[in-house]
């Protein structure tokens, strides 16, 4: 099966102001410079209000599109331990940590780009249906999402006339169902490692699954964002791996 | 000393949205169709995604001005409990209450109407001058608060450029210097000590402080809204008496 | 299918301290002086230091024998929200509960009686056997726990050499395989229908299923308690009807 | 003024488990082989079951003396924001929190001994009388109380019956009332300016304060131990620092 390069630009998005009071995780100052598109959390997993407002302050600063990371409302569990939430609490929960979002993304000047779930929550989204659809519910209108295609996230977001951008993952493995492969804590990788991972993806739209065979990853023309976790041991060797290999690949194809 | 009746028509306010989960405190049924201006909690000293919504949209029915009531970050202590932040914090805290009520009122299509900081934070506020500036400096520009004229809140409002809005309270006793007693629990009012305490002020712009003399309430041409609190033991009683003595006397002074 | 009466005394047990903050749920002053077993909240799901110091008193005024009733971490959902943790998560957070419970009976002086855990947590326990060994892990060798008799809370309790005690449920349906129907928020019962419910349990060791098969409820020679819910509508005279019930029962079967 | 050197054994106390969830601060396999007594978080300020969980086996192994660590109930300020709590809240909290530890000294067999207030709550304790006697009505009976001689601390724990250790601080400044300088993140120490403060504080029972005069460290006949922070910038290099001095010091003074 070869499916060929990803057909648009490729970006960056990076999970950014995931500490918590004294608390931080993630290089957030060395990242910034190196992404395109920033998931800043809200509150709920990740994130405090003092820690949103430095955050949209330096991505304002770098010039970085700033979204909405919301997630469960479990700080202990970084949002990484499944919650069983009403769909009317899942929509109003989304709708609380994008408003929150927005209060610093307004007093800064700066739009909301997108809405990207964190965690637990974006695979119970390509998991259940129903729960995907409540999520997306909280988006404000014609936001974009940021999900995996040929899933419910992408089939939600087309329901609902939210716009969709395809993400890759440079340092996640995937199911063969086209799912993500989530741990609690991120496992370490090599510059190496996700340099091939990354490569392979984008060159040939395509990935080897953790049970071994290739699977198709189905962007279609979709806007295209490649995913690193700050919180990935190595981070920053990571997110430097991953910006040659798609500079290089955008300059090779043309995309500007 | 006698400075009059009151110059503007007389709104009243009240607390909405201040349960937690399954918890819930006060009557807002009740309430809702009797008052003008509903101040909702913002989920730091009560109120959660999915009560806020359900607030909204019950203020929306009802054609209630909504405003944020951010509040200090501890529910276990209802937001009554001072805690020294830094005016980072303050500022920070405030601009994400703020911008979550938002997102509510944006999905519902209702605007923000005014901000009016809850329960201690409101009495550190015309305390100490640089703590108002900070919770000052976290509501959007151009959007009125509500609170004490005659303290930092009207002298820090006017030097921000926020339009003030000079609150009388039905259910709150003053202390000589024109701030208010605050309890961490609400104690019972009857209707007729409600009515005497609110006739008095709206009648003359002044009260019997706890010491015993009279104080002037400075309120000027400032629009006007009298607080009920919807925690107050019997608050459907008091705000029935309220809303009666209001409407009298926007009645008795042509105010339409 | 008859199995006969309750070959035991059976005594009745109700959640208490099931406040957070100025919240309260549950008329606990009047319930207190009219149960045997109190299942203390200790502040995951519902509660807090000072309302368990209080809960802890009031019930060595009235002689009440005090156990600990631990919850998922999760306050706005009342512990009713399926969370999905790790063994080690489960059984340290069982372990801190109770222990912090054990904090105020050393104090007073009042000793352990047993665990019950609570709300949805209880329903994982039952339904997964793993959950309930990690569980049960956490709670003091030696102590009582309370369950269901005839699923994996008495199986996992034999195992590991945990005193069982059997609870019947005076305000809760049963599904068909003697587990429970439970519910974000209680339902309203009639006394009449609770007396009903009731007497069927003690007088013939089983019930009418929500699918309307009678089902058995093999309480063996165990200790028996039945559980009447303090945040159910009129959980006072359904406790009263309850007691009402289990006093007639155990004089006629000589139960002292 | 010459007061002359301790005339005790000098320990070394570190806070350790201050971690929440997936956060970490502190390096505490490092530090654990180094110091004699263990302050462990218990949940309010930071610290959650699993880490409290494993601090305890952790210092177990190593043979270390565990006590509690009760702080306030603010992660996200790490328990150095002030908060004004009644004084049951202050007794209950830390009966609370110290339950909860004893909860996984209980499993593991090991000792509760000692309690050590943290924060901004140890300093709100030395300024205000009352605070202090509300937090050590929380502390089991008999439990020994480190803090600070010549203040309250000492004061009040001698009117309680509490045995009290008299500490030094080898990381932190002192005012020249004897009390610390506190900072909400800690500042860097050179492994050469903690020496200094160290030596002059255990040879001389007296130290230079912020203000430039030299004080003395009332520790009179007390047992004595040297707290260093985990959350200090090169706290592996300050305690290394600190436990050769206090060798050193022990051992010229033959105290085994």
């Amino acid at each position: 099966m070869t499916m060929g390069p990803i057909q648009k630009k490729v970006h960056i998005n990076v999970d950014l102001g995931e500490g918590y009071g004294n608390y931080r995780i993630g290089e957030d100052d060395q990242l910034i410079p190196m992404i395109d598109h920033a998931n800043v959390a809200c509150g709920f997993h990740a994130g405090d209000p003092l820690i949103m407002q430095q955050t949209v302050e330096a991505c304002k600063q770098h010039n970085i599109a700033v979204g909405a990371h919301p997630g469960l409302p479990d700080i202990q569990g970084f949002g990484r331990r499944e919650m069983r939430l009403s769909s009317d609490e899942l929509t109003s929960m989304v709708r609380y940590q994008v408003g929150a979002l927005k209060g610093f993304l307004d007093a800064a000047g700066v739009p909301l780009h997108h809405v990207k779930p964190h965690g637990v929550l974006y695979g119970m989204m390509y998991r259940d249906k129903e729960v995907c659809r409540a999520v997306y519910e909280g988006v404000p209108k014609g936001t974009p999402v940021f999900g995996l295609a040929g899933t419910y996230h992408e089939e939600v977001a087309e329901a609902l006339g939210l716009p969709f951008v395809a993400e890759l993952y440079g340092d996640v493995k995937y199911n063969a169902d086209k799912t993500l492969v989530i741990d609690r804590k991120k496992k370490a990788w090599t510059p190496d490692q996700t340099k091939k991972h990354i490569s392979s993806q984008i060159e040939s739209s395509s990935v080897i699954a953790v049970t071994g065979e290739e699977i198709e990853l189905p962007v279609g023309d979709h806007e295209v964002s490649l995913c690193c976790h700050s919180d990935s041991p190595g981070a920053v060797q990571i997110v430097t791996a991953a910006r040659q290999i798609v500079n290089e690949f955008n300059k090779k194809q043309g995309f500007v």
